[in-house]
């Protein structure tokens, strides 16, 4: 069957148009009157189909459309969908929902990028069909329809000469319609669907409308959406006091962060550190001669964004850390900062690519009145900006060449949203398993048009929403939205930038509940860690978030051997996570009711896999409460018991109805993970909990 | 100023895109970067633009955006808005409403088409001057920076040549931030806001986003909002026992109609009626010779839609009765039903318009199994569909020859939109006062979509909406949702077509309670009387909507002398409709708690105008509750009496506080419109109520 249909109407009526002028300027004959199927509000679709919805391997799209035709004929609707390189579209017939709604579903199973569209059309035979039951019904005399459905079935045999055994079936059709002979029984042999199916397929298109528009989704691997970061500083991994780490340390390292079960090993910039106006201990704006500098003040005379910094190592040493790293199930993800440190190559060799006062002077990075003094901002709408957006594509190709996949992006916010998604489509197209993770920390807007430019992940404001009111509107929003077509949160609860104030009030158990938080309401969360694990919790001073000795301006040794901090929870948690698919996911997020502010109680499903979480967000007191669950929705009954086993104590609870009571204590431990396991029965009627 | 910029990125990258390449292929010059203003969610907006918001003319629009650039820069934005056929734009600034929302507003002040857009640039002078403001602050040396503010207003001196005064201030600025002088003082001189705006009004445009549609807008006339309908019979308005009524005993009549304060007088088809299968009494099959037929089967030997019914008189009588009705303040509004009789001129002079059985009989009217034999539907999309649609037009242009403007349009959702669509962009071209009712009775988004199409105002759910949580949700989404901006509700407690179960049922107060529903929650609505205010109240048969002996197929003698039905409440309602600009939109209503599931309260409100409704919705019972009202909204205080004067008995209530008693005896009157007078203090302190 051909595809070709007219398309909905998207035109304007010019002044003095002749009847249908619009309509005429497209697809249609001149001679043929403008379409009388309409389709609107067409979902997902986002800002008018100018970016594509997401999803990961193996995930479903569910498409729905209002698609309608004046007057009250039967429809057929379609999803056509086909990946972006493929001409020939797939064809899933669309279900009526009522209302004019139709709904139906395809799954990305392969990488990369998709189209989809929808089209529905008049079904003549259907409506005279259904009209016919009607008459039949009410007692009418029938004979006078008969012939009008002998002609389209004959319509239908003809045009399906090329299918010989289609043909010979309409052809029948036709005729026993057309034929004496009581037109109940002939209604009644109409009853089987294959064979209305059969004049559907073959009935004219003529009436067919398509959608105006092809959408686009991007399917992405799985660790797009599911994985457990950790970041870590591999020049504080050397086991010798006061000696800067080396990429080698950090192999030596792998066992300790594989063990806790991460997925993902994040590395803050490891080119080289410039050294004028070098930043020192605590941000201190005179660097000692032995301050490493800020990682993030990049470039010296040895090379920039495709260097290694000598200190950790050579080219090889990272190429054979990344291999390393693989086989303990880690994947490398590498910050690219696109700044640069006074003594960057870039300066010398692309002076216009940064901005200068009137003088003549560089202008150095700043958010007024802070300044940063160690580096220089590339400006992305220079007169030359041709050269320096291909230059920086060159610097992500470069880490791909060894081997790197995932990149965290440090403030992508103060680069334009034009060259993000230029760049990003661009590597993809290549690289269809590129991994992007946007830093930033700004408003809702800019956020969310990263995210729609391509940005695969996203740090988000979780680090800012500890009460229960902030968590449900916040994640409501992320997971119930529109946003969640294309705004992947990664959760973090601690950055080399950001200690929150939770952290540095709350003690071990406020690291345990934003750590359970963090790795159960988001399917990707990090952790900056060692930092993390060991509960690490002195701020700067008072009032800001900045740690104390901050490691971006020395080498830490972690006492990681002498402590253990919470490391055995981030190691169960994570493998609670791996084991349950509900975990693996941010659709699905439900809010349950606690009659306590301080627990926070939520589900999150798969399939049959049924996770029920409550967290004491008061790290400082026992919390008890009355958890109150939708059994309906969970698949429960109101009659029967249910049992909840803690996959975080393993103990297992044996409730029924919907009310039950919950009580946390912060310092055993503040959190419930619950599976529910439910109540089935044997054909013996012998009770178990699957 | 130059209104030229580029327009916001509405394309995609193509396969092997260079950098920026989709931005170079619109109006940007190779040379410069892709444009980094992005607008976002501009509202309102319907169907990506699609279709015109709705307006009369007076009316505001407010017009909001999300506009944004990465980074912190500052913006300005602009709303533009121009009279459909003009050229140039006026400009509005827009407010910063936070979060990157921005919004202005404009008024519709004449009558006809408008269009509207937004547009936003970053403001460098404006981000210089707030960051030198926040280095003064933080007491840091800020005289490397003055250059770059002289620079820029160097720059916008040079642009403003032409400008003479502008271009001295501007250079007179470059010069005092360029000098050597104490920078406090320098920014000090900068907080005159008309030197920044100078500087912003002569700034650079390479830095604008237009928006990359521009919206429609229509205005309408008031009548359009805001107006009160009465539909009669003419052939009913005989005194004479038996005998056909013409347009003179109408004009008879007029007084009557009018004293019921009422504004448009809505005419059924007044043309000739066909003989064939012409339908009896009560809808039988076989008329009687002196059956009258239905107006609806449209069309004789003497004529079709555009003659009039001998018996009702000649086309002059129809002119005066259109200048008579003028001049008692009634404007006439006719019922175009697209359809023929099997006597209509069309069938010999177009047989082409009729659809078709394969034995070439001609298929009357059906709605399986409902068949209408005396009506046969105009096939819109048959292959002569051009000199149809023509033909249509010039009945409307005909009728509009003789003065009529309002048109009530027959099932229009059994032609297609595009049609509609159309007709009425054509039609109005020209006579931008004409106003179109759909009278669509079908499912949601079909009434929807005829009401983007063009209809100004349509028919609605209202007829079967009883219930207060029916009442609740259907006004919440007419008036609250995006389909304000498009679907003007006329509501209707009858039509000849429909009697409901709750008039059947209700007697005398039931009419009441419909027509202050009607009246107060509609701007427009309308009665069919006079069977209306006479309570007519008999069904066909029990479980039918249909009137017993309906005037659709009979001559009526109604007895408006002999009862008065409940005419004095209408009266008095329309009169407060009439003197109370809060009943004449449909805007700014809310609903208000009552703890009586039988009694509704609502507000409305225009200015100082507020007007609270209470109705008592079981026209069976006394019902009484406590009315909440929320005191803050309405500009009231928690610890002042205010008064409540009821206009529909004239009493006054003196309230105080947000919960009050209420009342409603339906035999007495089952609502109260009370108007708000605010308790106020003169200069003297002395107390009283305006």
């Amino acid at each position: 069957m051909k595809n070709k249909g007219r398309t909905s109407a998207s035109g304007k009526e010019s002044a003095g148009s002749k009847p249908g002028e619009r309509a005429s300027a497209g697809l249609i004959p001149a001679a043929a009157a403008p379409a009388r199927v309409v389709i609107e509000n067409v979902q997902p679709e986002l800002d008018g189909g100018l970016f594509p919805v997401k999803r990961t391997v193996g995930e479903t799209v569910r498409v729905e459309a209002d698609i309608f035709a004046d007057g009250h004929d039967e429809m057929v609707c379609e999803l056509l969908y086909r990946k972006e390189e493929e001409n020939a579209w797939t064809r899933a017939p669309m279900t009526a929902l009522g209302n004019d709604r139709w709904r139906a579903e395809f799954t990305a199973s392969e990488l990369g990028g998709y189209r989809y569209t929808v089209q529905g059309r008049i079904d003549r035979f259907s409506t005279w069909l259904r009209d016919l039951r009607k008459r039949l019904e009410a007692g009418q005399d029938v004979r006078p329809e008969l012939p009008v459905g002998a002609e389209l079935a004959a319509a239908a045999a003809e045009r399906a000469a090329a299918v010989k055994s289609d043909a010979r079936k309409l052809s029948a059709l036709a005729r026993d319609l057309a034929s004496a002979g009581d037109p109940r029984e002939k209604a009644a042999r109409l009853a089987a669907p294959d064979l209305t199916a059969l004049v559907s397929k073959w009935s004219d298109d003529g009436d067919l409308v398509r959608y105006g528009k092809e959408l686009e989704l991007w399917a992405d691997r799985v660790k797009a959406r599911f994985g457990a970061w950790y970041e870590v500083f591999p020049r504080s991994c050397s086991q010798k006091p006061g000696q800067h780490g080396t990429f080698a340390d950090l192999a030596a390292r792998l066992p300790y962060i594989a063990g806790m079960g991460f997925d993902v090993l994040y590395l803050p910039p490891i080119h080289p550190i410039g050294r004028t106006h070098r930043k020192g201990r605590n941000n201190s704006l005179k660097a000692g001669p032995k301050d490493p500098g800020s990682p993030w003040a990049i470039g010296d005379r040895t090379g920039g964004h495709k260097s290694v910094h000598p200190e950790l190592g050579t080219i090889e040493d990272f190429d054979r850390l990344v291999r390393e790293a693989g086989g303990h199930g880690l994947e490398i993800a590498l910050d690219i900062a696109l700044q640069c440190s006074p003594d960057h190559p870039y300066l010398k060799e692309h002076p216009e690519w940064f901005r200068r006062r009137p003088d003549g002077s560089l202008r150095f990075a700043e958010n007024p009145p802070k300044k940063y003094e160690d580096i220089y901002p590339l400006d992305f709408t220079c007169r030359d900006w041709r050269p320096l957006w291909d230059e920086v594509g060159s610097i992500f190709r470069f880490w791909m060449g060894h081997g790197v996949r995932i990149f965290r992006v440090d403030n992508p916010h103060t680069k334009p949203f034009a060259f993000w998604e230029w760049l990003i489509r661009d590597l993809r197209r290549e690289n269809p398993d590129l991994i992007f993770l946007a830093e930033a920390f700004t408003r809702p807007r800019i956020m969310n048009r990263l995210a729609k430019a391509g940005f695969t992940q996203s740090y988000n404001y979780f680090l800012w929403r500890n009460a229960k009111w902030e968590l449900e509107s916040y994640f409501t929003e992320l997971t119930r939205t529109q946003v969640r077509e294309y705004f992947r949160p990664n959760l973090w609860p601690n950055t080399p930038d950001i200690l929150t104030e939770y952290l540095q009030f709350g003690g071990r158990p406020a690291f345990m509940i934003r750590q359970v938080l963090a790795a159960t309401l988001g399917a990707s969360y990090g952790i900056y860690g060692p930092a993390f694990e060991l509960c690490e919790a002195a701020p700067l001073e008072r009032g800001r978030e900045e740690y104390l000795d901050s490691e971006k301006y020395e080498l830490k040794q972690w006492q990681t051997e002498a402590k253990k901090g919470i490391r055995d929870l981030i190691t169960r948690v994570n493998r609670i996570r791996r084991e349950n698919p509900a975990l693996q996911r941010d659709s699905e997020l439900s809010f349950f009711r606690v009659d306590n502010e301080q627990l926070i109680s939520y589900g999150k499903r798969s399939g049959d896999d049924v996770l029920v979480m409550v967290v004491n967000l008061d790290p400082n007191h026992r919390q008890s409460g009355w958890l109150e669950l939708p059994l309906a929705e969970l698949g429960l009954r109101e009659d029967k018991p249910y049992q909840m086993h803690d996959l975080l104590s393993d103990r297992r609870f044996i409730w029924r109805g919907p009310r039950n009571y919950v009580e946390l204590s912060p310092d055993v431990m503040p959190a419930h993970i619950f599976r529910l396991r439910r109540y089935a029965r044997t054909e013996r009627d012998f009770d178990y909990f699957i």
